[in-house]
Order: C-alpha cells, then sequence, then structure tokens
C-alpha cells in the first residue's frame, strides 16, 4: 500500500513550503557529485558542499549537480538557496509520494519523476522519485538512493560520444527523462513474459494461485499506469516547445520520448485488456472443471439409486411376496437391474451428458 | 444517505436568494471571529456584531472574519449586507448541500468547499461546508462547527512565519484550501490502511463482513470522489490566474494544491480499481471454498451409494440366492465392495479430483 | 415504455413544420392565461383567444402568456402566427416527444424543457413537456396539463417579491427553469430515501422484490438521467451569455440553475454506482444463502449414507456372517456407526464446514 | 454478419477511384428519374440517359437526377462525367460497404447516408446505402433499391406545398436526409415495442429464447448505432454552415434534424442500458428458479435419508436385537421416523428454507 | 506476446540515434530497389548501393528506394547519410516494435506503418513494420520481408494509369498506405467470417473450444485495435493539410484513407462488442446446460429416495410387524410406492420441473 499512497500525516498543518522528507531513507549520506562539461572538456568529481559547485555555474559549460539521498533536509536547502530555488520545489524534491510533474519556473523548470524498478524478490514495481531542475547551463537531480539508471549517460558524456556534450542541459535533461522510460519498457518485457507464462498455465493447469497471479498483475498494471499517465503529458507539454529552456534540435528528441510513453499506456492497456480477459477464462474454467465433477459424480449415484429401490423391494419381508419363491426370481432381479441401468445409461448418452 | 443529497424540499417554491439553512444545526450560537493582520502587525478578536468589522476594512491590512454557524440566519444576511455580497451567495452559503464551486463576482471571489473529516465511529467520511469570500482585503469564512482544520493558518499568522502576514487575501484563502486539501491526504492515507488490511483479511479468511467492509469503502470513494472532483476544475480555474484578485506569486502555490487534488482523485481511483478487483477475488475465493465443500462431500456420497447397492442385493429374500448359500459368500461380498470402493478412489485421484 | 420513447409514426412523410400532436391529451380544452406586469403594475387574467393578448405586446412590461394543453392545433397556430413564431417551433411544441434543447432564433430564444413529477402510484418518474418562448417583452409557455410548478412564481410576481417584477423576460424564463429543477431536487431526495430503505432491506432481508425493486430504480435513473443532461448543456450555454437576450444580471442566476443540474446529474450517478453495487451485493447474498442451505443438507446426507452402508451390510442374508452371532454385535454395529458420525462430524468442523 | 462488414476482398489492389459494386444487386435495371422544379414549376420524368438531363442544369430551377441501382458502372461512370463528380466520389457511390459520411468539394457536396428499413421476417435493420450529391441547382441521388423513403419527399414537391418548391437544392438534400431519420424513429418505436414486450416476458416467464432475443435486440442496437453515430457529426456540420451551398434559412432545418439524431441515439443508449439490466434479471431469475428447485428437491432427499437409516438398522439380522422382539418395536421405530422427519422440518422452517 | 510488446533490453543505455535492429531478421539479405518515374517515363531497377540512387534525386521526377530487410545497419546508415535524415528516424525504421505514428521533420515526412497479415497457420494477425520518409521528390520504404502489399501500386506505376505518374511523391506515400489499408479491410472481412461461423457454433454446440476461440478472437481484436487506431490520428493529421509536402489534391484521397481507419476502428469495436455479448451468451449456455443435467438427475434421485425408504420400512426384521402377515401386504406396499411416485411426478410437473 505504502506504495499507492506515502503517509502525508507528518506535513499536515504546516506552512506551505516547509521540508519533510516523507519516504524511506535509503541510502546512509548525502552524497553530492558534479559533472561539467563542454564541447571539449568534461571534468567529474564527488564535492562535499553545495558551494563548491558555484564556480562552474557562470562558465560556458553545463554542471550537472546529482544529489542522493533526500532525508538530509539541511543539503536540500542549501541546494536551494545555492541555486535560488522556489520553497515549493524543494519541499516536493523531499516528499517522495509526489506524482509526476512538470513546473516552468521564472529561469528553470522543475519536474517530478519516477525510476520505477523491477523488485524479483517482492515480484512488483517500486518507484522511487527523482527530481529534476533544469536550468540554462546547469542540471540539478535529485534522487533517493544511489542506486540509479543514470550509468549510461554519465558513460557517452565521459566518452563525448554523439551529441551528447555538444548539447545543452535541456538535452542533458531529455537524456535522464529518456533513460528512465528505457528501464520502463524493460519492466513492461518483464510483465509481457509473465503474462505469456500465465496465459500457458491457465490452459494447462489452473489453480488459484494463478487467479492470485493474474490479480497482482493487475494491481501492478493499475500501479505501472499511475506512474506513466502523467508522464505523457509532461513531456508531451515540453515537447511542445512551450519553454524558452528547451532548444528546437531537443525537441524532435523529446517527441522520441513522447511516443514512446503512448507505447507504454497503449501496452499497458493491452496487457489490461488481456488480464480481464484471463480472469474471465480462468472462473469459466473453473466452473467447467466444478460442473464435470458433479456430472459424473451424479451420473453414477443416480444410476445406482434405482437399483438399489429394486433390491430394496426385494429386501421386504412380507409373507406374501411371490417373486421371492420363483426359482429364477434372483436372477430375474439382476436382470431388471441391469437393464435399468443401460436404460439410464444410453438416456444419458442420448442427451450427450456422458 | 443524507451524505449524498441534502434535504431540498424547504427551498423549492421560494424566490432566488431566500436564505434557508439546510443541513443540521452543529452549534449552538453563532460566532463571529476577527483577525486583521498585516506585514507588520496581527490582531486577533472575538466579535459580538458583524459590525465591528468595519474599521478595519478600510486599513491596508487583510482582515479575516470567521462566522462558525450557518443557521442564524439573520447574522449571514448582516454580514452579506455590510460586505454587499449577493442573495444568491448568501443563499449557497446556508444551504450545506452545495457541490463544490467558485463564482468571479465584480470585486470579489466566492467558493463553496467541502471540510471533509473521517468519522471514526460510524467508519464513514462526513463533509462539513465551509463558505469563502476574497475580496481584495478582506476573506470571509463561513463553516459550520467550531471544530475546523484551520488552527495551522491561524498559527502561522499569529507568528508571523514564512509569507504568511506579507501576502495578501489570496494567499489566504490559498492557506486555507491548502489546508483543508491536507485533511484530505489524511483520509485517503486511512482508507490505504483499511485497504490493505482487507486485502490481507481476503487472503487469510473472507467472510461475509469482508464484502460488506469492502462495499462500504467503495461506497466512501464514491462519496470521496464526488467532493474532490469539482475541487479540482475549481483551483485549476483560479491557478490559471483568471482571477485579478489572485496575484501571479500566489498562482504558483495554487498550482501546487491544484496538483495535491489530481493526486488525491488519482489515488481515489486507483482505489476504487483495487476494491473492485478484492470483490472479484472475494467472489471467486467464496465459490471456491463451496465447490471445495460440494466436491469433498459429494466424493464420499458417490463411493457409499454403490457399496449400499451391493448390501441391498444380497439383503434381497429370494429363495433361490446361490451366493447366500456359499461358505466365503460374506467375505466374498465385503471383497467386492472394497474393489469397487478402490477402483473408484484410484478413478478420482485419477482425475485428480482428490 | 413510451416514457422514454414516443409514437412518431404519425409524423413520418410530412413536411417539415407540419403540426401533429404527439402524447396523450391530458386537459379537456385548451386555456390560456395573461400575466402582465412591470416594476409598478401587475395583471392577470383568463383570455378566450390569443389575439387579446395583442396590445400588452406594444406596453413597456413584460407580458406572459401561458397556454394549457397542446392538442388543439388551431390555437397553437394563431399563437405562432400572432407572435410570429417558425413553423418549426410550433411542430417542436406540440411533439412532446422532443428532448430537452434551446434554439436561438432571431429575435426569441425557444427551448423545450421537462416538468418531471413522481408518480406515487405507479412509482415512477413522469415527464411533462414544456415549451417555452422567450421575447424581448414577452414570454410564452406552452404545458400539456393544467398541473404545473410555476405557483411559486406567480405568487411571487402577484406580490411583487425580490427582482421579480423589475427584472425583464429573461428573469422570469430563469424563474421558471428554477422552479422545474427544484422540483428535479424533491424527486432526487425521494429517490434518495428510497435507495436507503432498499440498502436496510438489503442487509436485513434480501428477496427476489428487492431486486426487482433496484433494477427498477435504475431504470428511473436512466430516464431522468436522460431528461437533466440536455438540461445542463442548455443552461451552460445560456449563462455564458450567447444570447442578447439574455442580461448579465440574469446570467449570474443561470449559473447558479446550471450548478444544481451538474448537483443533480453527479448524484445521478452517484445513485447509480450505489445501485450497482447493491445489485452485486444482492446477487452474493442470495448465493451465499442457497449455498448455506446446501451445504448443511449435504453434510447432513453425507453423514447418513455412510451409516446406512453399514446397516446394509448386517441386514444381508448370507448364511455365513459371523457377527450376526454374536452377542454383542448389534451393539457393536452400532457403536461403529457413531464412531463414523463422530469421525465425519469432526473432519467437517477441522474444516470449518460447520 | 455483411451487415457490419461488407466483402472489400474485390477492391484490394484497385487504383484509387476504380469503380467497384460492392453489395447485392437488388434491382434488375438501373433507372433514372428526373425532377425539375422550381417556385412556379415542376416536371417529372423518367430518362433513359443521363444525358438528357443536361439542358436542365443550365435552367434557373433545381433538378433532382435520382439513379436507383448501383451495379451498372457504365450509367455510374457517365453520371459522374457528365456532373464532373470526383473519381473517388463514385467509387463510393457504388461501394456500399460506406461509413456515413460528408465530403466538401468544390462546387458540391457529397454525402453518404443509410437509409434503414426494419425487415418483419429476419427481425432484424437492414441498411440501404444512399448517395447524396448537392450542387447548387441540382441534385443527384444514388439508392440501391426501388424502394425508397422519399415518396413523401416527391409528394410534396408535386404538390408544392410549404417551402418544397421554393427552396433550392440544399433543402431538397434536407427533406431527403429528414425522410431517412423519420424512418429511423419508426425503427425505434418498433425496437421499444419489443424491449417492452420482453420485459414483461422476463417477469411472466422467462425461457432461454428470452435471452436469445435481448442478446439479438443488443446486436441490432450495436448496428443501429454504428449507423446513426457518424450521421449526428455529419448533420452537425452541416448546420453549422460550414458550407457556402447551404443557406442560413436550410440551416435552421437541419439543426432539427440534428436534434432527432442526437436524440436518437440518446434513446439508443437508453435502450442499450435496459437490455444490459435485463440480461442481469434475466440471469438472477434463471440461476433463483434454478436454486428454488435444488432446495426443494434436496430437502426431501436430506429427510428421507436419516429415515432410511433408521429402516436399516432395524433391517440387520443380528441374532441379538432386544427391539426387534419387544411388543410395539415396530410402531415405537416408526414414532422415532416420525419424530426425526418432523425435528428436521422445523429446522428448516426455522432457517426459513421451506 | 512478442507481438505486442518487442523486447527493448538491448536498446537501454545506448546513446538516442543508435542504431539497433530489434525483431524478426525476416530475409537474408537486405535488398534494394529503385523506381524512378514522371509523367512521360518509367524506370524500375535492383540496385547495389544506394549512392546508385544518386543521380535521380535531382532530376525532375519522383524516386521511390525501397529497402527490403532492416536487419543490415550499414545499409540503413548509408542511406540515411545519404538522404541526410536525423538518427532518430533511423533508430525508428530498424526498431520494429514502434507505435505508427508520423513525425514532421523539416524537408520530410516520416512515418511508422504496420502491414498486417493475417496467419492462417497461427490463426492470428502478424504484424511487420513499414517505414516511409517521403521527401519533395523521393520516397524511401523501408520492409522487414520481401512479401508485401505493394504490388498493384508498382503495376499501376508501371502501367502510367490513372493519375500515378503524374502525381508527387505524396501521392505515392498516399497509394502505399492506401494499399496497407486495403489489407486491414481484408482481415476484418476473415474475422467476420470467423464470427458468424462462431455465433452459428454458439447456437448449435457451444464447447469449451468456442469459448476458447472467442477469447482468442478478443485478443487479436485488441491487437488490431492496437495497430490501427493510432492511424487514425495520423492520417487525419495529414489529410488536414498540415504539411506543405502534401498537395491539396492528395488530402481528398487522404481523407479518404481516413474514413477507411475510421470504418476499421468501428467495425472493430462492433466485434469487439459482439465477441463480449456472445461470451455472456456461452456462459449462460454453458450453466443452463449444466442446471438442466443436475435438474434431471435429482429429480430421478428425488422420486426412488422416499419410495427406497418405504421399502426399507418393510425390510426391518420386527417380530410384530402386521403388514407383512397381510395377504396383500407386498402388493399393497407397492401401490404405497406407486402413489408417491406419481405425486411426486405430478408435484413436479405443476411447478414445471420437468
Amino acid at each position: 500500500m505504502p506504495r499507492f499512497m506515502k503517509r502525508a500525516s507528518e506535513t499536515v498543518g504546516l506552512a506551505p513550503g516547509t521540508l519533510v522528507h516523507i519516504g524511506d531513507k535509503k541510502t546512509e549520506q548525502v552524497r553530492l557529485s558534479l559533472i561539467e562539461y563542454g564541447a571539449t572538456h568534461f571534468q567529474e568529481k564527488s564535492i562535499e558542499t553545495v558551494e563548491e559547485s558555484f564556480p562552474s555555474k557562470d562558465e560556458p559549460s553545463v554542471t550537472w549537480v546529482n544529489i542522493t539521498g533526500l532525508h538530509d533536509l539541511d543539503v536540500i536547502e542549501k541546494v536551494g538557496k545555492h541555486f535560488n530555488l522556489h520553497p515549493l520545489i524543494l519541499e516536493d524534491i523531499v516528499n517522495t509520494g509526489q506524482r509526476p510533474k512538470m513546473e516552468d519556473y521564472e529561469g528553470y523548470l522543475f519536474a517530478v519523476l519516477k525510476m520505477l524498478r523491477y523488485d524479483q524478490e517482492e515480484d512488483q514495481v517500486n518507484a522511487e522519485q527523482v527530481g529534476l531542475v533544469v536550468g540554462p547551463n546547469y542540471l540539478l537531480s535529485f534522487q533517493e538512493s544511489p542506486e540509479d539508471v543514470f550509468d549510461p549517460v554519465r558513460e557517452r558524456l565521459r566518452k563525448g560520444k554523439g551529441r551528447s556534450r555538444k548539447a545543452g542541459s535541456d538535452y542533458l535533461a531529455y537524456a535522464l527523462v529518456d533513460a528512465l522510460v528505457d528501464e520502463y519498457f524493460l519492466i513492461l518485457e518483464i510483465f509481457g513474459e509473465k503474462i505469456e507464462s500465465m496465459e500457458e498455465e491457465l490452459v494447462a493447469n489452473a489453480t488459484r494461485q494463478t487467479l492470485q497471479r493474474i490479480h497482482d498483475m493487475k494491481r501492478e498494471m493499475i500501479f505501472f499506469r499511475k506512474q506513466v499517465w502523467p508522464l505523457r503529458e509532461l513531456i508531451g507539454a515540453l515537447s511542445k516547445g512551450e519553454s524558452p529552456l528547451v532548444h528546437e534540435s531537443t525537441s524532435i528528441y523529446l517527441r522520441d520520448v513522447h511516443d514512446h510513453t503512448i507505447q507504454i499506456i497503449d501496452t499497458i492497456e493491452s496487457f489490461r485488456d488481456m488480464l480481464s480477459g484471463m480472469i474471465d477464462m480462468y472462473l469459466s474454467t473453473i466452473s467447467n472443471k466444478m460442473n464435470e465433477i458433479m456430472k459424473v459424480l451424479t451420473i453414477i449415484a443416480t444410476i445406482f439409486i434405482p437399483l438399489t429401490f429394486v433390491a430394496g423391494i426385494y429386501g421386504m419381508n412380507f409373507r406374501y411376496m411371490p417373486e421371492l419363491e420363483w426359482r429364477w426370481g434372483y436372477f430375474m432381479a439382476l436382470g431388471v437391474m441391469l437393464v435399468i441401468a443401460v436404460l439410464l445409461l444410453s438416456f444419458f448418452k442420448k442427451r450427450k451428458w456422458l
């Protein structure tokens, strides 16, 4: 449940802009790392205090400050002051229960995104919040834990491959969002395989566990969709060039990610439709099986009940029962029973109940 | 039901603008309290009549008049006259069955909001109506009962923390709406926990009460959603700066509350989806359980019916029944029964019915 | 059904604008009444022919002509000619199967509305059509039967209370629409109470009649919604001041009625959701009850079947059955039966079937 | 099925604008009829070749050429050449699997419409395609079979009643569309009556045929809706005066037909909702009936099983069974059985199973 | 599943614009073919390298380069360089898991489309990706396998029929899209026939396979819809003339294809509705059948149980049982049994259970 609804009780009654860390503490110490690059240079270092990032701010290059760990409000506050961020932004950054969104402040863009990861053990998707502040020549990224999906971006910057170093902070922001969304595809792939294996299970051997798994998957879909849906609008708005911070050349790339989010939502919807169909199939399979059992059992019972009745008749102790005295009475009785059984069986056969 | 549909019969046929109090009387006496503040001063007092708030109206500070209790129509009417409010506004204020809405009158904004509270005993959400009139330098708030969620706002004003005293009446309005919406999150949190515990109950020991509880929760969701849905549009319209009364700097804050309402609606929708899934699970659990019972019982019956038939045969009183005379006839009969039972059992086993 | 779909067969093939009365004849004779008022004067009379309303047309006051009964096409035609109405309007007025709508003709507005009334006996909502033609200084209202909900409006005009006499024909139109919509609230109230009592019935003692009643209520909702839905758009368009006939001051009032229609639709949707939930509850209640019966009965049967089998064994007539000769054989057999019964019962108990 | 999806295989791979007749050949020979009229004159004749309609094209009157039968591609092509129609139009005219649509070509409007007719025997709605080309002073109508619903329009033209002869080709087009839509109302009426009779059947005596009929009706609704839905947009666009060919005075009439299409769609939706509710009712009726049977039968069985067990006990052949020797043993046994039966019956009664 | 979700894992972490072939390798060798035509000339050849298409680029004719096979990234890259395509386009072309989309780059349009084909053996629809780049005087088409649906277009170009050679590259693009969409109709036709045969099967002899087939068809519909839905918007945008590359004369043709896509989606929706209805029918058929069986069987059992009880009574061994001594006791007992049986049967008949 905490995935769907973070505890908000601690923020109630506080002044807007008051920093409260909501979420789990996923790393011991807050760490700041700084990457500074331009078309011709690249520098990467771990910094102690946010003030160390001062000089780079005025150089004609892009500075990417990555803050890992959101629980140390002092650090967050210093970053906010250093980069002159609106208090509401800081509040949103440390409250990990945010819905993905984008705000266009004067001088910088602020976005809340979700880093989704599939947890093999819990068999569920977990979301970590990523806050991005994109200024004209800097980008701040705030993440909850040191594990992230941004390493390929860093690697490309280090190697200076492609447009990466030549483009501005908006392209860097795009690259990070793209890395996040790529991860979504990986999760969809896992889900696709799971659904496929469930479908086979459904045909081969449906148990109550199958239903539970379908049900759980449906829930993951609800969660997944909740995370991706707002992303679509967000990137869509960005790619339409509503912000002066986003260059025309980056817009093309953003449109590409936008298409990806639509594709993800499409696939989630298809999966949901399929899962609904699978639940229907499961229920009909189960009731079919049950009916099959009941049918065979009842048929057996029904055949023997009239026979037992016949046996009961000749078990009566009346003094005058002519059949009892007959020489072939017993065999005749057996014969009658046989005839009844055969008649019932053929009746069942005719009606296709057997 | 009164939560969903307030008695409207008393207003039928009355002229528009006629004041009729609709709702429960939740406080004995109507009370007026006045808070007056500016960047440098703060004054708080309880007033007897609305006329006492006259002088403050012309000062360059913000005057917040809070009216508690809506049943004394005289007081409401005097407030209306004093602040020159449109009769329809007054009518809406005292009719607590209103839908949340906002109206832009010349010179002031009028909003109907809902203060939601979770009632532990009744296990349901109750709504109280809050009317807000926001003028250029004053704010009137009308509430049904003395208990409210605005105390943190008052406290911040008293302490002069943050922007609170420096900003105008529009920021005060924002702060009140924000306090209301914060409360919504608390209720969602309670609902989230309840849903979680129901889910566990569903797996461990589903009873009819579980279904009733899921059903009740679904109903609470319908009620909750009905209250929040119009709020989203309302705040959205406000934050887009359609009214000259809302300053640009406050718009940013309103956008934040707007995001909160969207997040609440999102979560309600997720909860609804989950509850629907849970009902499906419940029904399949119950029918599964029943099937299990029927299966075992029918199997027992089916095995004994043929056996009883065999016993019945040798209970017949025919004079000539060769087996009866046999030395080992009885044991042979028992043997036949054993064989039949074993065959049936293995047949059931093979078909995986056992 | 006639509520949902009026016979249209009679109009097929006729030229557009041909008058055909569709609907029941709800009054014997068509009656015209005239109310003429201004800020300072008020006159009310019953008139014989529409020509009598001539003079008032040119005075600087508002003339309200109310026509009761739509089956006398001559009268309707005369009214049309007198006020120079478009033939399509007349056609719509006498065809009571219209959907609520508004048309903006040059010089006047035409609206088709529905007067809803709850019929206690039939336990259903009935709709009567009301046609309104609003000109700059006159208003024509056409209704099917003499019973209407406009009396409070007339009363206010007579007494000259509030804005009623000072405002123009647009305000009068608003007052009539408001009276109609107020009636809708009354019906919703009745529905709300019925739903509440059904809910209690559902928990206490659900019978097939309960289901039928829920089903009937759902149908009333479909009917109700069909009548109100178009009204929302209609009044919404009006209140946005799209017509020069509607003054700014009246717009505020129309916005109020608009809110009412939204509230009604909201409540109808909530009721529909609840009714759907109730049907689910009913079905699960019924199947639960049935399962309960089947379970207890089957358990009884299952316990006695093995016992009867034991009795059957010792009822066999084999010559050599050692137990039969034992001194305590009978009591031993009874003991065996008791053991079997106890074992089965404890098995059922352990599985929680009892 | 062919109603839902016409064979398209024959057109695959052909150049756009290639004429292929898709649909059944519903008349032997293609026939052309010509009506030419103005405010003062009217002429009607059957023509052999489309060239005969030449002269009338340049007169200041309206020429209506009606082509019956679409299978003779030569004729269609000649008409196309004569009136200078775009090849895509001709292709659409002879392909009767089109969706209703309207295209605004320079100089003329082209519309594909559906003439719906209720087939009593097949108990289904059949659609015939009608193609309309509306030029400034001519109108071409293409229909599949000689039976049409346009006779009243012709009759009005002949008699010169109302606006018919004075207005232009746009009004004629309106009159034809209006005639088509009137027919839709007739079908709805038939459906309404059928639904009503099904509802009664559902309460009185629901059989599997009832379900089949409800199901079939639902399907007719799907078909009907598919035909009417696009019509709404089509006429809506026309009535908004987007085409210079449609005069302002005709717009009012088109708005009227537009209202009719909305009303039809509304009613279809209501019918669909009702049919869904009826299916639910049917299923619950059936399962109720079945449960009733099972209950009574199981109760009978359950009462006799313990009794039979008692009889079985005293049917045992133990040598020492004291009760067997008792003078009143037999009657005592019968008494015990009676007591058991009464106890069980009263237990069932108490639980309200009887 | 791979139809719904292509493996994306290989692209994760790569720089945007990096070419990775995703999908099956459906042809051995990448082949390039070139068609060059104008109003008066036509040339068709197979080329080895993309550079051979250089000269034609500057001639005043249209050059259509068709690339078959997407797995040879070198070739794709060379084409990209030669025609100066954006790297993202190339990435999309070789990733066959794309959603249909269109991008308007400066100087050319890029579209991703799906070539659908019904696979008889697998009984499913397969999608192949087609990439189109439309420049002012050239068109590049990228397809996965050599089998395509474009042969009729080539044929028309060869023969110079209709507008084909006279029009520009935009008309060629239209012709290709039209060929793709025509294929969709063929598939719908197959589906329509299958649904029809399923409906008959449902009435005649519904088995579990029927349900499985309906379920599979529903899934094909989900897949189909997913492919067609984005196409509608795509072509709709194109036909509205948003791109300078699309001439007015081609717009008319695009509107025609647009209508086709809407028609396809309409039909898919109708099919989905029908399939849902069929599942309901199936379930009710099955439960009906089962109920029928249970009813008859239970009736048989119920009749014999009381009879067996009577037989059991007279099988008791009490010493004093007067009836046993009666002369006609046996026949009386048989008579009693008969009476019981007849009474039960007539009771069942009266209740219409037989």
